[in-house]
């Protein structure tokens, strides 16, 4: 039970909802959990099938356009739908068709297994002339073949026999999912692609597309495998049938094996690339193609599993976050992590912030190799960077964008989306975190290097002196309910850890490797004066702080605000930004997100303790956590202020945001960085680890609902065990010798040594 | 010569310029300065005719919308073009096109004749075969007959006879102009109206247009009078040609005579209506037109003229200011005076609050009844304005809308427009001029009550007391390179004389009507407690200053922003807003337009001279005048600390703005407010006229250039001539006896009596 998310329902709304938890992905190819046999008509559903980064480009329209305005967006593309398989059965003479919402449904469950990676659908049904039936339907999205999406249907007669006719399709004439009312979700309704040929040769078929603008291709070329039967394609201008008929006397199985391959990732001749593909997996079983899966993940669970005792529903949610957060991570130097994985099209495949500071920390602690390709996405960007901070006006620097997918920013709101300034050091921070946690040298000077000081020079052209305090005005901070603010504490404090960094890899580089420094130096015609101005910068970067209220005023003017009529604001006018208009919302204390209060959990050494407690306990009175981002937060920050009960709460929430669809957008697609999140309160809220320079922190609380748990962390090379009781706190260490800081004292466990703590 | 425009160039993008300069209106109906002949092929131009407020309704795009972003805009709608008339000679054999693009312009000048009222085109042309022609295009717009456009060519052949053939058209197949790349113009493409029906019948020809999405119609009547000659009509799907042949002996007359009826103003049966007009004026001459043209203007130009002595240049300047004001003025309750008058697209039509601002004090002091009128527009969109501010998340009070046309709010971009709340202090500071300068009650109790209150409510809405002041948070001020900031001087002291004026007049209304009184808090649910908060807010507004520099900041933070970096950046980048992202304007200290010192002139009794004085010392060094609004409050508020040197210096880039194409987009359109700036800046600037409860006041200077200059003010029910010189200051008063401050003393002038002060 606690590997297996299970569903009986067939609520059409619901059913939605499923498409997104029960996707399949790994990291390359997404395709969502519809059903193969397609619904009733009209009911709410958005079917689709995504490889990561593959986009079309879009104009972006302005009522109103000013200059340095993005022109265009990257938008992912829903791709050939290659999920539909229906099936009708003929007995009597008569022919019916099978569907869940005709006829009778006797018993229907629906599963993803977390260990073995598929999911399946078991099915009784009887036709509405009696024909009982059993069905089966699993599908598996392979990790070790990031191009396979396969099905097996497995047909048994209860009742009759005949013959079964199974109508598999793939189709290229798809379009993307719409919705003008909502921000959140793209309002362009042209199609972005089209079908550039479709064919059934050598046993296989295969439909080609290609996209409007990006000129990119792919294709799925489909192997079919059943039980004896009679096999006719059909070859459309759009798509290709495949009709297979099979005696129906007892078991019969049919498996579509579509293989999706692109032209960002295989070359030019994709058809032929997709056949050879097909080739060295024809041999494979499904059974076979499930083991592969299985021991893929038995290795990320080794690593990446957090055990829960006493709560199933917890230990169910996080694994599923886990499985969720593996299967939408980029693999190559294109891709990244979208805000909502490969599961839907919600926020239209944009990659943002919140990988760096939501998801990435799981795999720089588990799965560290993972890490550093998605932090060489980011270098690769690096260029763009420097490009867009031209367009803003600014001599030099790299300002990543706010929203994108291949590099430009993607955003056409800029109070929400360009001005959030803090996505550059958002990103100088996860290279830095994952230099604490690797101690990676060579990545850290080959390029960490390289964006942390084009980032510190952003900071410098961004802010001024005045009356010796480095300020920088005319930015967002991470919270959305407030825009184009002066001097945002986040945006702030975590500028001033990028120019501090920025300035001691500098130096770090210049004693350690002088070819190598003066090679990039020359290059990014660097001087030390600039370096000078970094250090100067940090260390005289103003942070607001209110005295009277022993807070950090999220910025400059935000404490003079009116507060929000809460009272005044019925619940069905959450979330506010779908009941508000922004300026209205804008006007008023109140937070969307987590905003200080992320700061301080990130850089916590920055004020004393009791100022990061004055200043939870004033948000969390203004915080809607309209965002999925905030809960997460709130919770690690209620741990490290001793007030467990509400961090199990807001842990609650993360935990379980998208299966319990909790912000009622689960449909379109999963909210990525929540899981994240709630790994994060896991490890770094409950389990207090802090990644400092000074080294590893870890300050344990057990919450009430629980008897125990167990996570393991990858340090500097090290596997760490953790294992909290109700009695004790023990960590095992199977690496050298490792020095590390528990409740703030200092430890020492060498190799294969677990040391225990009595509480 | 200073009644007169006069041109002699035949440059492309001077004749762009000059298709606005030279367009004719009556403030119903605005026609370029086409030629009637046509230009060259592929020459700038934009060929446009307008009737104010008939609009069509185009839906607007946004990448990415929020709630309370307004769906549709209106938008100018470029109407049936009656300006064509070519001319074909014959002789000998070969025909001949009229073009000054080809042959020889053996002389050319046209004129707009600001006394008269029509402009004249007189030309001396030989063509390629050596035929030559005189020639002269009238034209008239009349001011008596709102819906007449008319056109008479006077053609003498000098050197040759022959035949001309004149093929006259009245196009409905007309398109707006788009420009992408400038926010300040519109960029929709598609077509807004299309053709119902053409025809041609009794003598008279028609085309009948309707708009797209707002279903409003418009036809162009047309009558032909020429000396004898055959006529042809051609009647095509979306045109009507007429093709008049005159023997051409000796000189021949050409008059074509357009009537613009709409079913805006003139019923459902618009072209019976059309019909009508021209029976009653087909038996008046030209000429009887152009002497009804000149008596109507006698009359404007008795109580508005402004006489400069020692400044030809200027002296013109100014007249013709005030001539297109006299243009572009509404006159019926749907029309008001938009950004570009009826002389161009730019701002697609739309009214903005320069009306109130800018335009408005000239005909409250020299037309009142004008102004009644326009301020009788903004009275009949009170309704939406209230549903505006409901939109915006108000629960009472209206919010008039930034930009529109028919009452709903046409912003698309919210930073620089729905969020300049001061709209609606600007429409209330308007109704309380007016009935300072005219005391008429009974305008007062009937229509300027109801906007104040509501307007009041709006204040109480938007802003919030802390530390016993009323503050005004998120809203952006007149300056459009600062957005979304808190407390706002101008803002905020403007809402403190609105809030101020609708307690006063409530009591004012309750002691003197109390029927209407009664009738009217009941209609509006007006509470006692209303009332009180709006006097408690206004008497404690909080107005930003700052002690050391003794000015009153521009908002809250302000003075904390770095300040432009004006010696790097280069001329060729100005204005600021087609070279840098707003995000990057807004980070810092500089101005596009008076903000906080325009308060100072509006509202002087609200600082101290002294804090005025720095304020403009200060603001004038980061101020750029990117906007056309700016010079003339530069200038006014230079005469008022006494430099009278910048004083004229700000005056001579406003009044002579578009004659010189100042800014450079002058072919879009005149700049109205700047026109009515320049009426300002003499009038209120030197003149130094303010008009405030304790009366009028007036403070004269003479610039040095000048040796004087006289003007004429209405008065309530008075008419005040002032007549300064070097030696002295004269004022005459033609009405009941006046009380007046001259120089801040106290005079008292009796019917027609004039008072002199030796200087």
């Amino acid at each position: 039970m606690s590997w297996k998310i299970t569903s009986t329902s067939l609520q059409p709304e619901q059913l939605a909802v499923e498409e997104s938890l029960y996707a399949l992905a790994n990291g390359y190819l997404g395709v969502r959990g519809n059903f193969e046999e397609g619904y009733q008509k009209n009911l709410p559903t958005i079917r689709g099938t995504y490889i990561n980064a593959y986009h079309d480009i879009v104009d972006i329209s302005y009522g109103e356009k000013f200059i340095g305005y993005p022109e265009t967006q990257q938008k992912i593309v829903n791709i050939m739908d290659a999920q539909t398989i229906e099936l009708f059965i003929t007995s009597g003479g008569i022919e019916e068709k099978f569907s869940l919402f005709e006829g009778e449904v006797l018993s229907y469950d629906r599963h993803l297994h977390l260990d073995k990676g598929y999911t399946e659908r078991n099915i009784h049904w009887r036709s509405p002339n009696g024909k009982e039936l059993r069905l089966t339907f699993e599908r598996i999205v392979s990790f070790e073949r990031k191009e396979l999406f396969a099905i097996r249907v497995t047909i048994t007669p209860v009742n009759f026999t005949g013959k079964v006719k199974i109508r598999s399709a793939v189709n290229g004439d798809v379009l993307n999912y719409v919705n003008e009312n909502d921000p959140r979700v793209g309002n362009h309704r042209e199609p972005l692609l089209f079908t550039v040929s479709t064919k059934s040769e050598d046993g296989l078929t295969y439909v080609l597309n290609r996209t409007k603008r990006s000129n990119l291709e792919t294709a799925c070329v489909t192997d079919y495998i059943f039980s004896t039967g009679e096999r006719h394609d059909v070859v459309q201008e759009k798509q290709v049938l495949t009709v297979v008929t099979m005696d129906l006397t007892t078991t019969v199985t049919f498996e579509k094996r579509n293989v999706y391959v692109d032209t960002l990732r295989h070359g030019d001749h994709i058809v032929a690339v997709g056949k050879e593909i097909q080739q060295t997996i024809h041999e494979l079983t499904f059974k076979q193609l499930l083991t592969e899966q299985q021991t893929y993940l038995n290795q990320f669970w080794k690593t990446a599993d957090i055990k829960i005792y006493g709560d199933e529903e917890i230990q169910v949610g996080i694994r599923f976050n886990l499985y969720q957060l593996l299967q939408s991570a980029g693999r190559d130097p294109y891709s990244f992590i979208a805000a909502k994985g490969l599961s839907g099209e919600g926020y239209e495949g944009h990659y943002f912030w919140d990988t760096e500071i939501y998801m990435l920390p799981l795999f720089i602690m588990t799965k560290p190799e993972i890490a550093r390709g998605l932090l060489l996405y980011r270098y690769s960007k690096l260029e763009q960077a420097k490009v867009r901070a031209k367009e803003m006006g600014h001599r030099k620097g790299a300002l990543y964008p706010w929203r994108t997918i291949s590099g430009t920013e993607c955003s056409p709101y800029y109070p929400g989306g360009s001005a959030q300034y803090h996505i550059s050091a958002d990103i100088a921070y996860s290279f830095i975190q994952y230099y604490l946690a690797t101690s990676d040298e060579e990545f850290l000077h080959e390029y960490a290097a390289e964006v942390l000081f084009e980032t510190a020079r952003l900071w410098i052209e961004t802010g001024h002196f005045r009356d010796g305090k480095f300020r920088i005005d005319c930015v967002t901070g991470p919270d959305e309910y407030t825009a184009l603010v002066n001097n945002n504490y986040y945006t702030n404090v975590m500028a001033k850890y990028n120019l501090m960094w920025a300035a001691k890899v500098y130096k770090d580089l210049a004693n350690k490797n002088k070819a190598q420094f003066d090679q990039l130096v020359g290059r990014l015609q660097l001087l030390e004066r600039e370096v000078m101005e970094w250090g100067h910068a940090a260390a005289n970067m103003y942070l607001p702080y209110d005295e009277r209220l022993d807070i950090n005023p999220q910025d400059d003017t935000f404490l003079q605000k009116a507060i929000w009529d809460f009272e005044g604001t019925p619940r069905e006018h959450y979330p506010l930004l779908l009941h508000y208009h922004p300026l209205t919302l804008y006007r008023y204390q109140v937070c969307k997100q987590a905003d200080t209060v992320l700061a301080h959990f990130l850089l916590e050494d920055e004020q004393s303790f009791s100022t990061i407690k004055n200043s939870y306990n004033y948000y969390e009175k203004i915080t809607t956590h309209d965002s999925s981002l905030s809960s997460c937060i709130f919770s690690i920050m209620a741990a490290k202020i001793g007030d467990s009960e509400k961090a199990y709460q807001y842990f609650r929430e993360t935990v379980r945001m998208d299966l319990d669809n909790i912000q009622g957008n689960t449909k379109d697609g999963l909210h990525l960085a929540n899981m994240g999140g709630a790994w994060l309160a896991i490890v770094f809220g409950f389990a207090g680890l802090r990644i400092k320079e000074s080294g590893l922190y870890l300050s344990p609380i057990l919450p009430k609902a629980w008897s125990g748990y167990e996570c393991t962390l990858q340090y500097k090379g090290r596997l760490l065990h953790i294992n909290i009781t109700k009695q004790s706190l023990s960590i095992q260490n199977i690496g050298p010798t490792v020095d590390l800081f528990i409740y703030n004292k200092p430890y020492t466990i060498s190799n294969n040594q677990t040391i225990e703590i009595e509480k």
